[in-house]
């Protein structure tokens, strides 16, 4: 089977320096990767003009798509324009369309136009121009020798724009693509190498084309089995014979049958069963309000949240007695149990979290070391506390706890109302 | 001045298809950096033996150090060591040291030992072992034909805790490593155009061993100068003069001298001060309090937040009133200046911030589209609010109407308070 390969070019010293995170080419692969095209390789080079035409080159002789994002800012540092003419050997020459778009961009803001702005409608004679109507700096399609090359600027936004209204439906219609289906199982509580124990003969089955691959994400584990072949259809009726049997087996630690986050998760037990949550944070500091609420429509179940980082919002907010946190601190399970129970009556919700813990890297102790966190679920009807040492950095200690707290509510509440959507 | 590079290369399929999103390179890249060595290429690749074994020579052709990260997980889709193997023509054989840890770890945690846990002990013979004390698999160098290759985990902290204690420290006793000097000046409120025009006269002076880049993030723009130089006492000397100037020059606008987070930049306003803060949060949903209490230490001026979602919790929690609500609106102005005066009194804090908006893609109107952001910021003596109307998508317009909230905030605390750090 053929396989149409890609190239992500990723242009730019902040890469290279690590000053920027790149999430572009993980959102440019996501998106080939639905359609069918295969990326294989991804490079990060710098603002060097020697290094950008060897890697075009490079890449070219490799794949038959080049995708490049970056070096394309109003700002002196970019130097991508003109050396994708000395690689194309082409000239620059004025865009009509794109010195009206930035004209207009201009004008509409009542900012003043300068002459760099005006030369982002400076384009390579031959070059497609892409228009991007999210910022200034316009895309642009090549065809070279048989191959197609697409430079982008490197704003996530602006890139998204370029990639789905232009480039993602223009390299449909040019290669008929293969068919390619996912499908990931996220479970939780068991670990990686014992999960895999119990599938040595599940994957001893798998025909070549099927692949399964392990990916640990914070506290949960994820598994993707992937299929490749020619149609589509027949290729997703084979993997789901394979994804059922997975689901199966593993059906007393499956978390979800998706690829979504753990606040898409809760979102969908939550609305499928009308109830509404809220959440106590100390520790986490309204990451598990914000990552709830990073869901669209999460305002028809989170009502709300109270962030208690002192000890005398824990009072003041959710009722904690003083007593309590003289007798056994802000992290432990007498006083997670109490905001839970304050939590439940402020927010006038059904279920709720409450989250206390020492996230590092100080403020341990022998008894309580950094790590300690107490997470207390629950509605009015049944509590659930748990106990967890975490032994990472501040923010991975953060994120891990708020995945804990989430799937002990997801957990307890289908234990409550075991009907319906899980 | 010879330069040592650094080829980085993450092998897994996750990092292509775009399941994951790779934050390793980017820390690899800081820590390199920091001590004079350049990362001129990240390469990314899959599980693929050929694409392993091609990109390993073709980088060691280019690089004088080969990093890899990936690929070392217990589970079956392990083809790296290996093709490793392979590469340096060299075979498996059992590292004592490595079995004892991985028994010990099992055996303190009470889980049963499984085969393919004893094969993480299982290392090529030509390799020097790192230990990992934060996971399974151990890291691996190798020297062959003048070159350093390191294999590491991909699990961000082992990697960390790999480079950290091992790669790093013997990387710069092996190389005597040029001077690398960044500085990163954080502005806000003027376009990077603009910003360019009042620096042309500033950038063409530059020496050529001197670069300024533009990196917008987020509200904001960064502006970093690097210089490279044989000494690390002169060039950071003669840097700080270009720094100190571009300082001067843009002060109307500067945010920060160093590249920190905002939730950092406004932590040391208030603990400089002596102050208190607090947050009341809608559309947010709690990530201004996740941003603020991501910084160690915050609890001595963070005392919490009020996550109020729904008009109840509005009402309830920070005392906006009914009728405010009915006449203007949750997303209005008169909603945010109550939410912030409700929660100054709630919180007990000297400052505070509110926010209110709808960030997508849902919930907007023809008088409030999708992207209408009202904040609030001030303590008792004096408020400031302000409107924004942001064009992103969700997770975008959520982020950068928490980054105007925390600067407005900024803005306003230095203007009452201007003695002390800013």
């Amino acid at each position: 089977m053929d396989k149409i390969t890609v190239s992500i070019i990723t242009i730019g010293d902040e890469l290279l320096i690590g000053q920027t995170i790149d999430t572009n080419s993980a959102w440019m692969a996501q998106q080939l990767n639905g359609m069918g095209i295969w990326v294989h390789r991804r490079v990060a080079i710098g603002d060097v003009r020697e290094d950008i035409l060897s890697t075009l080159a490079e890449e070219a002789a490799l794949s038959d798509v080049v995708l490049m994002t970056g070096g394309l800012g109003p700002t002196a540092d970019d130097i991508t324009k003109p050396t994708l003419c000395e690689y194309f050997q082409t000239r620059l020459v004025q865009d009509r369309e794109t010195l009206q778009r930035v004209l207009y961009m201009f004008e509409s803001r009542g900012l003043p136009i300068l002459q760099r702005n005006v030369d982002q409608s400076l384009v390579p004679e031959a070059a497609t121009v892409i228009p991007n109507e999210r910022g200034t700096a316009p895309g642009m399609w090549f065809e070279k020798d048989g191959k197609i090359y697409v430079s982008m600027p490197g704003v996530p936004h602006e890139m998204k724009g370029i990639m789905e209204n232009y480039v993602l439906p223009r390299l449909e219609m040019h290669f008929s693509t293969p068919a390619v289906v996912h499908h990931t199982l996220i479970t939780s509580g068991m670990g990686e190498s014992f999960v895999a124990e119990r599938l040595v003969d599940f994957e001893a089955k798998l025909p070549p084309h099927i692949k399964l691959a392990y990916l640990p994400s914070y506290s949960l584990l994820k598994l993707r089995l992937t299929a490749h072949g020619k149609d589509k259809l027949s290729t997703a009726t084979e993997l789901s014979m394979y994804f059922t049997e997975l689901k199966e087996r593993l059906a007393d630690i499956v978390v979800i049958d998706q690829d979504i986050s753990m606040g898409e998760v809760l979102g969908r037990i939550l609305l499928a069963r009308n109830r509404t949550v809220g959440t106590a944070e100390s520790c986490t500091g309204g990451l598990i309000g914000s990552w709830i609420t990073a869901i669209s429509g999460s305002s028809s179940y989170y009502k709300g949240g109270a962030i208690t980082y002192s000890n005398e919002m824990k009072m003041k907010m959710l009722g904690v007695k003083k007593e309590t946190l003289a007798a056994h601190g802000a992290v432990s399970e007498e006083t997670v149990r109490e905001m839970l129970a304050g939590a439940l009556d402020l927010l006038e919700v059904d279920y709720a979290m409450a989250i206390s813990g020492i996230m590092g890297p100080t403020g341990g102790s022998e008894e309580k070391p950094v790590g300690t966190v107490w997470i207390a679920v629950g509605s009015q009807e049944k509590t659930v506390t748990i106990k967890y040492t975490l032994r990472y950095d501040r923010e991975r200690n953060t994120q891990m706890a708020a995945v804990y707290a989430m799937n002990e509510l997801r957990k307890l509440i289908l234990e409550l109302e075991p009907e319906g959507l899980n």
